[in-house]
């Protein structure tokens, strides 16, 4: 297994990264942002925890203008959060319906930032607001005075720029997804049911040093599949088939997301041909990719590398990549509507979709950091060939 | 491996959720009920796949007062659909910042309940909106003479209730969780890493027959723990430590949800003694379920066996148990403020905590199904006497 980095951060990064965000917050005349989401939350905090998986309880987290970030949560997690950098903490016994934090919440934003506040928190795509309905409605009532800022850009954009330590676990977690891919020849096998292939997937992912085999999804079908986001079945592996496995593993609360494609026994000619043309498209666009370029560059360039003149389009899934790191998927997005400017040190998927044939699809997928110069490879590189087992 | 149940349901299973929660629509005055969340989505459509956990993406779903639900998603989720009972669905190509299905859904609003609808959704406590603020706001200003009814009771009471088909995914996976924890002994030692023994029991819970090992915290401490959230650290295990584990695995979007404590070694009066004492407020608690009692009295009957009569108390984490299915926590809560009468049918946990000295917690908890005269254990009963490895 391989060595793995540190878990965790240095209270420092978590000042720098609340130092960024309170820059943004002065520049969009925010007095208080209003965290609900597991990734904002413990990117301003470091709380790491799967509690998030129970919907019952909400959490918030403020950030004023100047200082550390307030926590106001439920009493369950108070040694958890102890245990991060974050100093004053305030707990209520949740679930309590009568009122589940927001009298606690309220209060804290008033001692934070007056009768008057200018709040912010994320409403924008990609974004939602983690409590209830009822429990936002009371809020808005009751701070009838203050005003609510959009907030999305203020964090979306320091989070985009992943710290050293950040691209540590990224990187790792692409090098064990790699290795658990390496494995898959070994132990999928024709005649496996889905169900049993992505099994041994998953234990390989594990092995290999994944904290969770978070996200395991695809289709093994004849001569190529047309859905990438359904559970394994039962149907049992054939010849001729041809597998996707996609996968978003996770270490320290980092994720990989990167797939990969198996033929069985044989490969067809256009299946063959397919996997080539979306190797190439991604090798096109890591060519291009640095800083300065956008997103929306990078997407036609690839998109017209798959149509290359031909009737057949780009399989339209929205996009052909897009930001990766304390999210399976994050912004921005490699799309015609995205013109965010690559950065060194954002990390994103290349993920071109091609239909090659009715009711088939071919998806290839790298993941990358942005360097410098240019870009670099953090899953380890798919053969140009589809493998065949 | 255990036999596994059918996985999927048959179409009629489906119809009568749906017919069930449309009486409820129809009493509510509800005309349309707008879903946004992975299982309210899944619970009336069928439509099980681990996508949602890329956040980029909104789903929705609308159940008109008569007929099957409409489903209005993004593209890349056509073919996981249709392989449902859902006939009608809408697609957009997302993401789309301008327009992220937003007007779809208003159109298909407008042509399902009219220009002056009664939308329901669930606003109450547990429930979230799956959606950016943004688009919620277009949605409102848009349909500007629509009535906005919380609907979380609407689908909740029917929710809470399983039917044979999702009982037998539920019992499976405590079967198959029981299992994995029976090997605990065998694989986790003194010396391992809590890491690498929350590794060795994700890999017996695979093994054992769980589609993901999705939720599981826990930490082992000298003479016992005080966090039951957190993820496992590098600290290696020392004789006369107590671990708990608590898991949630996951069997066809059923899950499991109870822990298992572990002492090592040798244990100590205090530890042996509190984890007979929420041993026996378990026993105690389910020898008083039945249908028609309510949650509140089987809170204070457990949470008074607990304290009995010395000043230690049980740990306020806000209840001693919940429903359990298709979410590792659903409703109802056990707990003083939920008066919901336990009927038939519904899966709960109960989970007794303790604290028995400062810094000092225990926390033991079953799954079981209420029955027409009592209650059916579907996790394999630990022994009143915390295991010693």
């Amino acid at each position: 297994m391989r060595k793995a980095p540190q878990r965790g951060f240095d209270d420092a990064e978590f000042q720098v990264r609340c130092d960024r965000i309170q820059r943004n917050m002065s520049t969009a005349g925010i007095d208080v942002l209003w965290l609900t989401s597991e990734a904002d939350v413990r990117y301003i905090t470091g709380f790491l925890t799967q509690f998030w998986q129970s919907p019952t309880r909400p959490w918030h987290v403020l950030l004023p203008q100047t200082g550390k970030p307030v926590a106001v949560i439920p009493s369950i997690g108070l040694r958890c959060m102890q245990q991060t950098w974050v100093d004053d903490i305030r707990t209520w016994v949740a679930p309590n319906p009568n009122d589940d934090g927001v009298s606690l919440l309220i209060d804290t934003i008033t001692e934070l930032a007056g009768q008057s506040p200018r709040i912010g928190f994320p409403m924008a795509a990609e974004t939602q607001v983690r409590c209830c309905w009822q429990d936002v409605a009371v809020l808005q009532n009751t701070l009838n005075s203050a005003q609510w800022v959009d907030a999305t850009a203020a964090i979306r954009t320091v989070r985009q720029i992943k710290s050293s330590a950040e691209l540590e676990k990224i990187a790792h977690i692409c090098a064990v997804t790699s290795q658990a891919f390496s494995q898959v020849p070994l132990n999928i096998r024709i005649g496996m049911s889905e169900i049993d292939a992505f099994k041994a997937f998953k234990l390989s992912c594990l092995q290999a040093g994944a904290d969770d085999p978070t996200y395991v999804v695809g289709k093994a079908d004849a001569d190529g599949y047309d859905d990438i986001i359904s559970p394994p079945g039962q149907r049992a592996i054939r010849r001729g088939d041809v597998l996707i496995l996609d996968t978003g593993c996770c270490f320290d609360g980092y994720y990989s997301d990167f797939d990969r494609n198996f033929a069985f026994d044989s490969v067809d000619d256009r299946t063959a041909i397919a996997h080539q043309r979306v190797w190439d498209a991604t090798e096109f666009g890591m060519s291009l990719i640095k800083p300065g370029v956008s997103c929306e560059q990078i997407f036609y360039a690839m998109h017209n590398a798959l149509r290359d003149g031909s009737t057949q389009n780009a399989a339209d899934v929205g996009r052909l990549g897009h930001g990766l790191g304390m999210q399976l998927t994050e912004t921005p997005s490699i799309s015609a509507f995205d013109q965010t400017v690559l950065r060194a040190g954002m990390v994103i998927t290349l993920e071109p979709g091609y239909s090659y044939a009715p009711g088939k699809v071919m998806v290839h997928e790298e993941n990358l950091v942005i360097t410098n110069d240019g870009a670099r490879l953090l899953s380890e590189r798919a053969p140009r060939d589809i493998p065949v087992i």
